[in-house]
């Protein structure tokens, strides 16, 4: 594997052929937005040959057949919104993007599932749901612009997953375009399935490299009728982390539990230009409560206020869910206002090891005088690290980066952790994989890539190097 | 693959140095109870050539290296009450016993995990949970006396799936031991992970082909304070199932809901000679509601109580848990009882489809004049169907049973199901999944055994034929 051939002018026009001749993008500019995600670091960017914008799963097939044949790598790619350059074309070849298959197909209300397409936005899903009284759960903080494609490849978290989990557990099945160009279904209406191996799982969460999702067989669940966003200011933020294993433990199951550190607060206050409460010294846990019983959640309220106040909580308040929400979601745009390139760290630890990981990351950015703003999944142990470039030099950066995240993943795992919580491995991560995830696992994870992607062709690059 | 060699008294002494003496078993007679799981029919049982009852993973590792080493298969069992001949030796060899790795190592409040060896009987689990305030949500029926590890490599299903997910839900990682004799933990007390392909839930369900558990993590959850048990009996099967999705369209989320329709009511009551409500004509739906506010589940009980006679119930009641559920555990044994030999269904449609499926499995039963009891997990899907030899002579039993399972599995697929819900393939079932399962599957399937397991040495001849 590894030796691909390039994408000649014989291939763009079999390409046209499939697509038709609309759908192929070879000029630089037009390519240029699919030359990247998230990550705006130029070490993570790299011009695809060719773009091609399929409109179905039968053209998807043949595209994956031509560059089968030529042994061509092609990058499956949903909103490009990202956060690991999984679906940059590191090593060339044709980015696929899904943006074309973007229609809902079905909302089936007896069995509670909607079948959509992959280039329909999570926002829109999500939308679908609740005008018939459904939850779609799966709600990353891209949501707005993020496809379900995307989620489901990379099996995005966000903040809901506390009571819900996160895409993996919304997904019943999916249609993929296997290496060999083969499309097929897995899973999907039954609700339980033991007839062998769970494809499914390892299809979810494989980030393109073992197959192209075509089709998404999405759960519902009822739609809560109350939901309760309530802030939670504490002076140090080991307190305010703490809280979360006490509301736990007093039986009431959060739809989630954020935080943000106050070096982030101040940094989205900046951003979003509004004033923060309590932003001159607070950390932020904010809690959110869902049921159907309003007396019920006034309970729960009263818990969270309590166990807060016992804890060192400055104030407690019923938030406006439209702010404090638009100031938790800022955080990674507030940082990139500030810091064009920045690593965002995803790691995620056993939920106990929170405060201690948090106040040891924070440690390491003194030692190596860089900004660390820490915000994320309290509620299930994901802690996202903004590591800023700020002024560094590019050389500074090159330096000093590695060794900052090798002294924090060397910690996380310390604490029983990993390196990714939800962004997944991507490009951006994978060596940093192999060297802190064990030998057996890597060694499993490649058997199943040759496996089932023999000529190393979707998305090469990422997650493992085969 | 497929030439295996033979345990010469040479292996037997090699595994004696392993395991020690007295943990190694080779006559007959002590063999006999490792031939065979639950299933009796005398073509899924086969003698072992050897029987070892290591102690730890390490132990294992070695026997999985000898046996690596020399090529000959090994077959890890559980408590063998299993429905799928799934750890009888087919291929002959050493059957690898978990019996002895029967400790609770750890429960973790903080992060509500209990760390258990593979040979702690479920039940055992259950009672620890409850006895620190959680809930373990593995419930299968078999709990009595079926091991944990085998719940995990079988995915058991059970009387708690609708609320809270199969045993794959309630799995967090778990330590194997590959085929290559590595001892690996993969997941743990994360709560999200994203870092690389899900092998936790492909060893999930994976019925000891692709690697024999060690350790499991599992999530334990608060206990509900109140459990109520409704017993609604309808008339007619198709009314009694069609209440499921109008009660969960009302936004109740029972615990479970299970059905037995009046043929294995009455041999229920033969069998525990006790009279059940309504059984001369009625067919039952059980459903479990929990909560922490009575008010709460008397309301929802009303509820179901309003859909199931506007639904034509003949009667509702609040059943006293102990005898109905009494009742439903004992469906299988009840059978058994007058058919030694029969064949145990495990297919699942989605939820809308079951009235329409059991209808017309008993008309597959009347068309071949043989007595196919139904019973199972209305809520989701999965219908067990127990095929009953009675006195059937050998030679038509082994004529009829395979057309009709045919008919049925026919059935099953054009309703958009799956021929195994929760017991898996096993030996019953390889060849009956080969012919019905998509082959784009089937190839991944191989593909992924041949990749974890290359000699083919982790229980050969289950679940898929490399």
């Amino acid at each position: 594997m590894g030796n691909y051939n390039r994408v000649t002018a014989e291939v763009i026009k079999q390409l046209q052929e499939i697509v038709g001749e609309k759908f192929v993008l070879h000029d630089e500019e037009k390519m240029e937005p699919y030359s990247h995600d998230e990550l705006m670091d130029p070490k993570y960017m790299k011009m695809p040959e060719v773009v091609v914008l399929p409109e179905n799963a039968e053209q998807i097939s043949k595209v994956v057949k031509l560059a089968s044949k030529l042994t061509i790598p092609i990058v499956p790619r949903g909103a490009g919104t990202g956060l690991a350059s999984g679906a940059s074309p590191v090593k060339g070849g044709i980015v696929l993007s899904v943006e074309r298959l973007n229609k809902i197909l079905e909302i089936d209300h007896e069995n509670m599932f909607m079948i959509v397409e992959p280039g329909v936005t999570t926002a829109v899903v999500q939308k679908a749901a609740n005008d018939e009284g459904y939850l779609y759960a799966g709600d990353p903080c891209s949501g707005d612009s993020s496809f379900i494609g995307g989620n489901v490849a990379t099996n995005a978290g966000g903040n809901k997953a506390v009571k819900y989990g996160t895409t993996r557990q919304q997904v019943n099945g999916v249609e993929i375009v296997t290496a060999d160009g083969d499309i097929v279904t897995i899973g999907g209406k039954c609700k339980k399935d033991s007839t062998g191996y769970s494809l499914l799982h390892l299809i979810i969460g494989s980030e393109g490299t073992l197959g192209i999702i075509t089709k998404c067989y999405l759960k519902l669940v009822p739609l809560a009728k109350n939901v309760m966003d309530l802030l939670a200011v504490f002076p140090d933020l080991s307190a305010a982390i703490g809280v979360v294993p006490k509301v736990m433990a007093a039986g009431i199951t959060p739809v989630c539990v954020e935080f943000m550190d106050n070096e982030s607060i101040k940094c989205c206050e900046k951003y979003l230009n509004e004033k923060l409460p309590n932003s001159e010294e607070g950390h932020y846990i904010i809690v959110s409560i869902e049921g159907d019983n309003e007396e019920i959640l006034e309970d729960q309220c009263a818990t969270i206020d309590e166990i807060s106040m016992a804890s060192g909580a400055l104030t407690v308040l019923v938030a406006d869910p439209a702010k404090i929400w638009k100031a938790r979601k800022a955080y990674a745009e507030a940082d990139r206002a500030r810091s064009l390139i920045f690593s965002m760290e995803d790691v995620v630890v056993p939920g106990n090891k929170i405060p201690e990981t948090v106040e040891k990351i924070a440690e390491l950015g003194k030692k190596y005088n860089i900004a660390i703003h820490c915000a994320g999944h309290a509620g299930d142990g994901n802690i996202h690290a903004n590591i800023l470039k700020d002024k560094m030099t590019d050389e500074e950066w090159d330096t000093q980066l590695p060794k900052l995240q090798h002294e924090i993943y060397n910690l996380v795992y310390s604490q029983g952790g990993k390196l990714s919580g939800e962004h997944g491995i991507g490009y951006k991560r994978v060596k940093l994989m192999e060297e802190f995830t064990n030998p057996v696992e890597i060694k499993m994870m490649r058997a199943i890539k040759n496996a089932l992607d023999p000529k190393g062709i979707l998305n090469p690059g990422k997650v493992i190097n085969a």
